[in-house]
Protein backbone atom coordinates (compact mmCIF):
# COMPACT_ATOMS: atom_id res chain seq x y z
CA UNK A 1 0.00 0.00 0.00
CA UNK A 2 1.51 3.18 -1.21
CA UNK A 3 0.66 6.68 1.04
CA UNK A 4 -0.35 9.45 -1.18
CA UNK A 5 0.09 9.70 -4.50
CA UNK A 6 -0.07 13.26 -7.04
CA UNK A 7 -0.48 12.08 -10.84
CA UNK A 8 1.09 14.57 -13.76
CA UNK A 9 1.00 13.90 -17.28
CA UNK A 10 2.99 16.38 -19.32
CA UNK A 11 1.67 16.27 -22.95
CA UNK A 12 2.69 18.19 -26.41
CA UNK A 13 4.84 17.33 -29.55
CA UNK A 14 8.66 15.94 -30.08
CA UNK A 15 11.05 19.09 -28.93
CA UNK A 16 9.20 21.00 -27.29
CA UNK A 17 10.42 20.23 -23.83
CA UNK A 18 7.77 17.86 -22.46
CA UNK A 19 10.43 15.64 -20.79
CA UNK A 20 12.59 18.38 -19.53
CA UNK A 21 9.67 20.36 -18.25
CA UNK A 22 8.51 16.97 -16.30
CA UNK A 23 11.74 16.07 -14.95
CA UNK A 24 12.22 19.48 -13.32
CA UNK A 25 8.90 19.25 -11.61
CA UNK A 26 9.82 15.65 -10.39
CA UNK A 27 13.38 17.08 -9.43
CA UNK A 28 11.47 20.02 -7.14
CA UNK A 29 9.24 17.94 -5.56
CA UNK A 30 11.78 15.13 -4.89
CA UNK A 31 15.08 16.70 -4.01
CA UNK A 32 14.13 20.16 -2.62
CA UNK A 33 10.99 18.87 -0.94
CA UNK A 34 12.41 15.47 0.56
CA UNK A 35 9.72 13.29 -1.10
CA UNK A 36 9.78 11.06 -3.94
CA UNK A 37 9.23 11.34 -7.87
CA UNK A 38 9.45 9.08 -11.04
CA UNK A 39 9.09 10.19 -14.27
CA UNK A 40 8.36 7.79 -16.74
CA UNK A 41 7.94 8.12 -20.65
CA UNK A 42 6.35 4.72 -22.68
CA UNK A 43 7.58 4.72 -26.41
CA UNK A 44 5.58 2.27 -28.72
CA UNK A 45 3.85 1.87 -31.77
CA UNK A 46 1.51 5.14 -30.35
CA UNK A 47 3.76 7.19 -30.31
CA UNK A 48 4.73 7.54 -34.35
CA UNK A 49 4.00 10.89 -35.42
CA UNK A 50 6.17 13.12 -33.26
CA UNK A 51 3.89 13.14 -30.23
CA UNK A 52 5.62 13.18 -26.71
CA UNK A 53 4.38 12.67 -23.32
CA UNK A 54 5.91 12.04 -19.77
CA UNK A 55 4.65 11.30 -16.87
CA UNK A 56 5.34 12.38 -13.29
CA UNK A 57 4.23 10.57 -9.86
CA UNK A 58 4.85 12.58 -7.16
CA UNK A 59 4.65 11.06 -3.69
CA UNK A 60 5.93 11.25 0.48
CA UNK A 61 6.98 7.65 -0.03
CA UNK A 62 9.33 5.89 -2.06
CA UNK A 63 7.37 5.31 -5.46
CA UNK A 64 6.82 1.29 -6.07
CA UNK A 65 4.51 1.40 -9.30
CA UNK A 66 5.61 4.28 -11.47
CA UNK A 67 2.94 4.31 -13.91
CA UNK A 68 0.26 6.66 -14.28
CA UNK A 69 -3.44 5.91 -14.09
CA UNK A 70 -5.66 9.03 -14.19
CA UNK A 71 -3.84 12.24 -13.67
CA UNK A 72 -5.02 14.75 -11.34
CA UNK A 73 -3.42 17.29 -13.69
CA UNK A 74 -2.60 17.01 -17.63
CA UNK A 75 -0.51 20.10 -18.94
CA UNK A 76 -0.96 19.87 -22.95
CA UNK A 77 0.77 21.57 -25.54
CA UNK A 78 -0.56 20.17 -28.49
CA UNK A 79 -4.11 20.07 -29.85
CA UNK A 80 -3.29 16.29 -30.28
CA UNK A 81 -2.54 15.35 -26.61
CA UNK A 82 -5.49 17.53 -25.67
CA UNK A 83 -7.53 15.27 -27.89
CA UNK A 84 -5.68 11.81 -26.54
CA UNK A 85 -5.52 12.59 -22.75
CA UNK A 86 -7.98 14.95 -21.90
CA UNK A 87 -10.91 12.62 -20.76
CA UNK A 88 -8.21 10.61 -18.49
CA UNK A 89 -8.30 13.61 -16.30
CA UNK A 90 -9.72 12.78 -12.67
CA UNK A 91 -12.99 14.31 -11.73
CA UNK A 92 -11.55 17.70 -9.61
CA UNK A 93 -8.60 17.85 -11.86
CA UNK A 94 -6.61 20.40 -12.85
CA UNK A 95 -5.92 20.69 -17.12
CA UNK A 96 -3.65 23.53 -18.24
CA UNK A 97 -3.38 24.25 -22.15
CA UNK A 98 -0.84 26.50 -23.91
CA UNK A 99 -3.56 28.85 -25.35
CA UNK A 100 -2.52 29.05 -28.61
CA UNK A 101 -2.13 25.52 -29.24
CA UNK A 102 -4.94 24.38 -27.71
CA UNK A 103 -8.19 24.79 -28.42
CA UNK A 104 -10.40 23.41 -25.21
CA UNK A 105 -14.05 22.13 -26.89
CA UNK A 106 -15.78 21.84 -23.86
CA UNK A 107 -14.89 22.13 -20.02
CA UNK A 108 -15.52 18.94 -18.14
CA UNK A 109 -17.97 20.21 -15.43
CA UNK A 110 -15.56 20.00 -12.31
CA UNK A 111 -12.32 20.63 -14.05
CA UNK A 112 -10.81 23.55 -13.75
CA UNK A 113 -8.79 24.41 -16.79
CA UNK A 114 -5.91 27.28 -16.78
CA UNK A 115 -4.73 28.59 -20.23
CA UNK A 116 -1.42 30.53 -20.85
CA UNK A 117 -0.12 31.88 -24.05
CA UNK A 118 3.36 29.95 -23.53
CA UNK A 119 5.10 30.74 -26.64
CA UNK A 120 4.02 34.29 -26.92
CA UNK A 121 5.42 34.50 -23.51
CA UNK A 122 8.52 32.75 -24.68
CA UNK A 123 8.92 34.62 -27.49
CA UNK A 124 9.05 37.95 -25.54
CA UNK A 125 12.44 36.26 -24.10
CA UNK A 126 13.42 36.52 -27.30
CA UNK A 127 13.67 32.49 -27.51
CA UNK A 128 10.54 30.51 -28.28
CA UNK A 129 12.32 27.41 -27.21
CA UNK A 130 11.90 28.08 -23.33
CA UNK A 131 8.13 28.07 -23.85
CA UNK A 132 8.17 24.65 -21.60
CA UNK A 133 9.62 26.11 -19.11
CA UNK A 134 7.24 28.91 -18.99
CA UNK A 135 4.47 26.28 -18.66
CA UNK A 136 6.37 24.78 -15.79
CA UNK A 137 6.50 28.12 -13.97
CA UNK A 138 2.83 28.69 -14.55
CA UNK A 139 2.19 25.42 -13.75
CA UNK A 140 3.75 26.29 -9.93
CA UNK A 141 1.48 28.96 -10.28
CA UNK A 142 -2.05 27.30 -10.48
CA UNK A 143 -1.59 23.81 -9.61
CA UNK A 144 0.28 24.83 -6.21
CA UNK A 145 1.82 21.45 -6.00
CA UNK A 146 5.28 22.55 -5.30
CA UNK A 147 6.87 25.26 -3.94
CA UNK A 148 7.94 28.00 -6.25
CA UNK A 149 11.66 28.43 -4.61
CA UNK A 150 12.01 24.21 -5.14
CA UNK A 151 10.75 24.46 -9.01
CA UNK A 152 13.08 27.33 -9.68
CA UNK A 153 15.92 25.49 -8.35
CA UNK A 154 15.23 22.64 -10.22
CA UNK A 155 15.17 24.22 -13.10
CA UNK A 156 18.52 25.62 -12.63
CA UNK A 157 20.15 22.00 -11.56
CA UNK A 158 18.45 20.55 -15.17
CA UNK A 159 19.66 22.96 -17.86
CA UNK A 160 23.32 23.50 -18.87
CA UNK A 161 24.94 26.84 -16.82
CA UNK A 162 25.11 28.58 -20.67
CA UNK A 163 21.42 28.45 -20.41
CA UNK A 164 20.38 29.62 -16.85
CA UNK A 165 19.71 32.75 -16.79
CA UNK A 166 17.14 32.04 -20.01
CA UNK A 167 15.49 29.65 -18.46
CA UNK A 168 15.08 31.14 -15.02
CA UNK A 169 13.65 34.33 -16.82
CA UNK A 170 11.15 31.87 -18.74
CA UNK A 171 10.24 29.96 -15.56
CA UNK A 172 9.47 33.55 -13.80
CA UNK A 173 7.30 34.41 -16.37
CA UNK A 174 5.08 31.85 -16.42
CA UNK A 175 5.07 31.90 -12.57
CA UNK A 176 4.05 35.48 -12.72
CA UNK A 177 1.89 35.09 -15.54
CA UNK A 178 -0.11 32.48 -13.31
CA UNK A 179 0.12 34.31 -10.22
CA UNK A 180 -1.63 37.38 -11.97
CA UNK A 181 -4.62 34.84 -13.44
CA UNK A 182 -5.05 33.36 -10.01
CA UNK A 183 -5.27 36.99 -8.27
CA UNK A 184 -7.41 38.43 -11.00
CA UNK A 185 -9.82 34.92 -10.34
CA UNK A 186 -9.82 35.25 -6.49
CA UNK A 187 -10.93 39.63 -7.19
CA UNK A 188 -13.78 38.42 -9.76
CA UNK A 189 -14.84 35.14 -8.15
CA UNK A 190 -14.66 33.16 -11.37
CA UNK A 191 -13.88 29.28 -11.60
CA UNK A 192 -15.71 28.01 -14.28
CA UNK A 193 -14.99 28.02 -17.81
CA UNK A 194 -11.63 28.30 -19.28
CA UNK A 195 -9.53 30.36 -16.59
CA UNK A 196 -7.01 32.61 -18.84
CA UNK A 197 -5.79 36.91 -18.55
CA UNK A 198 -5.96 38.83 -21.45
CA UNK A 199 -2.81 39.16 -22.79
CA UNK A 200 -2.72 42.52 -22.96
CA UNK A 201 -1.96 42.67 -19.26
CA UNK A 202 2.20 43.55 -19.13
CA UNK A 203 4.15 41.02 -17.21
CA UNK B 1 6.51 -13.16 -17.82
CA UNK B 2 7.99 -10.36 -20.14
CA UNK B 3 10.29 -11.32 -23.40
CA UNK B 4 14.24 -10.46 -23.60
CA UNK B 5 14.48 -7.40 -22.43
CA UNK B 6 17.45 -5.11 -22.66
CA UNK B 7 18.35 -2.55 -19.60
CA UNK B 8 20.78 0.68 -20.38
CA UNK B 9 20.95 3.37 -17.72
CA UNK B 10 23.23 6.65 -18.28
CA UNK B 11 24.27 8.75 -15.51
CA UNK B 12 25.87 12.06 -15.18
CA UNK B 13 24.99 15.63 -13.43
CA UNK B 14 21.96 18.08 -14.08
CA UNK B 15 22.19 20.06 -17.20
CA UNK B 16 24.40 17.47 -19.48
CA UNK B 17 21.44 16.44 -20.87
CA UNK B 18 21.09 12.67 -19.37
CA UNK B 19 17.30 12.44 -19.97
CA UNK B 20 17.37 13.52 -23.41
CA UNK B 21 20.16 10.81 -24.33
CA UNK B 22 17.63 8.31 -22.90
CA UNK B 23 14.92 9.25 -24.11
CA UNK B 24 15.95 9.58 -27.89
CA UNK B 25 17.30 5.76 -27.68
CA UNK B 26 13.60 4.71 -25.95
CA UNK B 27 12.11 6.75 -28.94
CA UNK B 28 14.52 5.16 -31.25
CA UNK B 29 13.99 1.27 -30.48
CA UNK B 30 10.39 1.84 -30.34
CA UNK B 31 9.08 4.06 -32.73
CA UNK B 32 11.70 3.03 -35.68
CA UNK B 33 12.20 -0.48 -35.18
CA UNK B 34 8.10 -1.31 -34.31
CA UNK B 35 9.31 -2.06 -30.37
CA UNK B 36 8.80 -1.02 -27.06
CA UNK B 37 10.71 1.21 -24.50
CA UNK B 38 9.95 2.74 -20.96
CA UNK B 39 12.30 5.63 -20.31
CA UNK B 40 12.44 6.15 -16.03
CA UNK B 41 13.90 8.73 -13.90
CA UNK B 42 13.66 8.36 -10.50
CA UNK B 43 14.10 11.22 -7.45
CA UNK B 44 14.61 11.10 -3.94
CA UNK B 45 16.82 11.88 -1.59
CA UNK B 46 19.97 10.34 -2.85
CA UNK B 47 19.02 12.59 -5.87
CA UNK B 48 20.60 15.95 -4.40
CA UNK B 49 23.90 17.19 -5.46
CA UNK B 50 23.19 17.72 -8.97
CA UNK B 51 23.74 14.13 -10.19
CA UNK B 52 21.27 12.75 -12.91
CA UNK B 53 20.47 9.34 -14.10
CA UNK B 54 18.02 7.77 -16.32
CA UNK B 55 16.76 4.18 -17.16
CA UNK B 56 15.78 3.03 -20.60
CA UNK B 57 14.19 -0.65 -21.07
CA UNK B 58 14.16 -1.77 -24.77
CA UNK B 59 11.52 -4.55 -25.15
CA UNK B 60 10.17 -6.23 -28.37
CA UNK B 61 6.80 -5.98 -26.12
CA UNK B 62 4.85 -4.12 -24.16
CA UNK B 63 6.58 -3.34 -20.70
CA UNK B 64 4.86 -3.87 -17.48
CA UNK B 65 7.63 -3.11 -14.98
CA UNK B 66 9.83 -0.72 -15.63
CA UNK B 67 12.55 -0.35 -12.92
CA UNK B 68 15.90 -1.37 -14.45
CA UNK B 69 17.40 -3.86 -12.16
CA UNK B 70 21.19 -4.38 -13.40
CA UNK B 71 22.15 -2.96 -16.43
CA UNK B 72 23.39 -4.33 -19.66
CA UNK B 73 24.85 -1.32 -20.77
CA UNK B 74 26.00 1.42 -18.44
CA UNK B 75 26.94 5.26 -20.03
CA UNK B 76 28.34 7.40 -17.70
CA UNK B 77 29.32 11.06 -17.48
CA UNK B 78 30.67 11.93 -14.17
CA UNK B 79 32.41 9.99 -12.22
CA UNK B 80 30.32 10.20 -9.14
CA UNK B 81 28.04 8.40 -11.53
CA UNK B 82 30.78 6.04 -12.42
CA UNK B 83 31.16 5.17 -8.72
CA UNK B 84 27.69 5.05 -8.27
CA UNK B 85 26.54 2.51 -10.54
CA UNK B 86 29.60 0.83 -11.84
CA UNK B 87 29.68 -2.06 -9.86
CA UNK B 88 25.53 -2.88 -11.09
CA UNK B 89 26.96 -3.65 -13.96
CA UNK B 90 25.51 -7.08 -15.63
CA UNK B 91 28.32 -9.75 -16.36
CA UNK B 92 29.10 -9.40 -20.01
CA UNK B 93 27.73 -6.03 -19.97
CA UNK B 94 29.33 -2.83 -21.88
CA UNK B 95 30.57 0.37 -19.98
CA UNK B 96 30.63 3.39 -21.99
CA UNK B 97 32.39 6.66 -20.62
CA UNK B 98 33.16 10.26 -21.04
CA UNK B 99 36.72 9.41 -21.21
CA UNK B 100 37.86 13.35 -19.99
CA UNK B 101 35.40 13.21 -17.21
CA UNK B 102 36.00 9.48 -15.83
CA UNK B 103 38.46 7.95 -14.53
CA UNK B 104 37.55 3.86 -15.57
CA UNK B 105 39.81 2.61 -12.05
CA UNK B 106 40.14 -1.40 -13.12
CA UNK B 107 38.05 -2.99 -15.92
CA UNK B 108 36.01 -6.11 -14.34
CA UNK B 109 36.73 -9.33 -16.38
CA UNK B 110 34.10 -9.85 -18.67
CA UNK B 111 32.92 -6.37 -19.04
CA UNK B 112 33.71 -4.33 -22.23
CA UNK B 113 35.05 -0.63 -21.45
CA UNK B 114 34.28 2.01 -24.54
CA UNK B 115 35.80 5.58 -23.83
CA UNK B 116 34.81 8.53 -25.64
CA UNK B 117 36.13 12.22 -25.36
CA UNK B 118 32.61 13.24 -25.77
CA UNK B 119 33.02 17.03 -24.21
CA UNK B 120 36.10 17.44 -26.68
CA UNK B 121 34.23 15.99 -29.74
CA UNK B 122 30.81 18.60 -28.92
CA UNK B 123 33.70 21.80 -28.67
CA UNK B 124 34.62 20.87 -31.91
CA UNK B 125 31.07 21.54 -32.99
CA UNK B 126 31.17 24.81 -31.31
CA UNK B 127 28.78 24.06 -28.34
CA UNK B 128 29.74 21.74 -25.73
CA UNK B 129 25.98 21.34 -24.74
CA UNK B 130 25.42 18.51 -27.36
CA UNK B 131 27.86 16.00 -25.55
CA UNK B 132 24.91 14.42 -24.65
CA UNK B 133 24.08 13.39 -28.26
CA UNK B 134 27.83 12.70 -29.28
CA UNK B 135 27.82 10.08 -26.29
CA UNK B 136 24.24 8.72 -27.94
CA UNK B 137 25.83 8.91 -31.23
CA UNK B 138 29.05 7.04 -29.73
CA UNK B 139 26.75 4.11 -28.01
CA UNK B 140 24.86 3.56 -31.29
CA UNK B 141 28.12 2.55 -32.97
CA UNK B 142 29.56 0.37 -29.94
CA UNK B 143 26.59 -0.80 -28.36
CA UNK B 144 24.78 -1.57 -31.62
CA UNK B 145 21.89 -2.29 -30.20
CA UNK B 146 19.30 0.01 -31.78
CA UNK B 147 19.77 1.00 -35.84
CA UNK B 148 21.96 3.73 -36.51
CA UNK B 149 18.97 5.48 -38.74
CA UNK B 150 16.36 4.75 -36.26
CA UNK B 151 18.60 6.42 -33.52
CA UNK B 152 19.29 9.23 -36.45
CA UNK B 153 15.82 10.50 -37.01
CA UNK B 154 14.98 10.31 -33.19
CA UNK B 155 17.61 12.44 -32.43
CA UNK B 156 15.91 15.29 -35.53
CA UNK B 157 11.90 14.29 -33.68
CA UNK B 158 13.48 15.30 -30.07
CA UNK B 159 15.07 18.75 -30.33
CA UNK B 160 13.77 21.96 -31.59
CA UNK B 161 13.51 22.66 -34.93
CA UNK B 162 16.17 25.52 -34.73
CA UNK B 163 18.80 22.54 -33.00
CA UNK B 164 18.65 19.83 -35.51
CA UNK B 165 21.08 20.38 -37.73
CA UNK B 166 23.60 20.69 -35.01
CA UNK B 167 22.65 17.86 -32.73
CA UNK B 168 22.39 15.79 -36.02
CA UNK B 169 25.96 16.71 -36.61
CA UNK B 170 26.61 15.68 -32.88
CA UNK B 171 25.16 12.42 -33.63
CA UNK B 172 27.53 11.78 -36.63
CA UNK B 173 30.85 12.41 -34.90
CA UNK B 174 29.77 10.42 -32.33
CA UNK B 175 28.94 7.53 -34.12
CA UNK B 176 32.01 8.03 -36.83
CA UNK B 177 34.10 7.92 -33.74
CA UNK B 178 32.90 4.99 -32.44
CA UNK B 179 32.97 3.04 -35.57
CA UNK B 180 36.09 4.14 -36.22
CA UNK B 181 37.17 2.86 -32.77
CA UNK B 182 35.45 -0.64 -33.65
CA UNK B 183 37.40 -1.05 -36.66
CA UNK B 184 40.46 -0.84 -35.23
CA UNK B 185 39.59 -3.21 -32.52
CA UNK B 186 38.58 -5.66 -35.01
CA UNK B 187 41.97 -4.98 -37.02
CA UNK B 188 44.23 -5.41 -33.79
CA UNK B 189 42.00 -8.04 -32.30
CA UNK B 190 41.86 -5.85 -29.06
CA UNK B 191 39.18 -6.49 -26.19
CA UNK B 192 40.45 -6.07 -23.34
CA UNK B 193 41.24 -3.18 -21.02
CA UNK B 194 39.43 0.70 -21.54
CA UNK B 195 39.05 0.76 -25.10
CA UNK B 196 39.62 4.12 -27.02
CA UNK B 197 40.72 5.72 -29.56
CA UNK B 198 43.62 8.16 -29.81
CA UNK B 199 41.75 11.73 -30.52
CA UNK B 200 44.34 12.94 -32.47
CA UNK B 201 42.90 10.25 -35.14
CA UNK B 202 40.99 13.05 -37.44
CA UNK B 203 37.35 12.08 -37.30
Amino acid sequence: MQGMLTEIRIAGFGGQGVILAAAVIGKAAAIFEGGYATMTQSFGPEARGGSSSAQVILSSEPILYPYVTLPDVLVVMSQEAYTRFSSQLKPGGVLIVEQDLVRVDQVTPGHSVFAVPATRLAERLGRKVVLNIVMVGFFGAVAALVDREALRQAVADSVPPAMQALNLQAFDKGFEYGAQLMQKLAEDGQSEGILSLDLEVEV
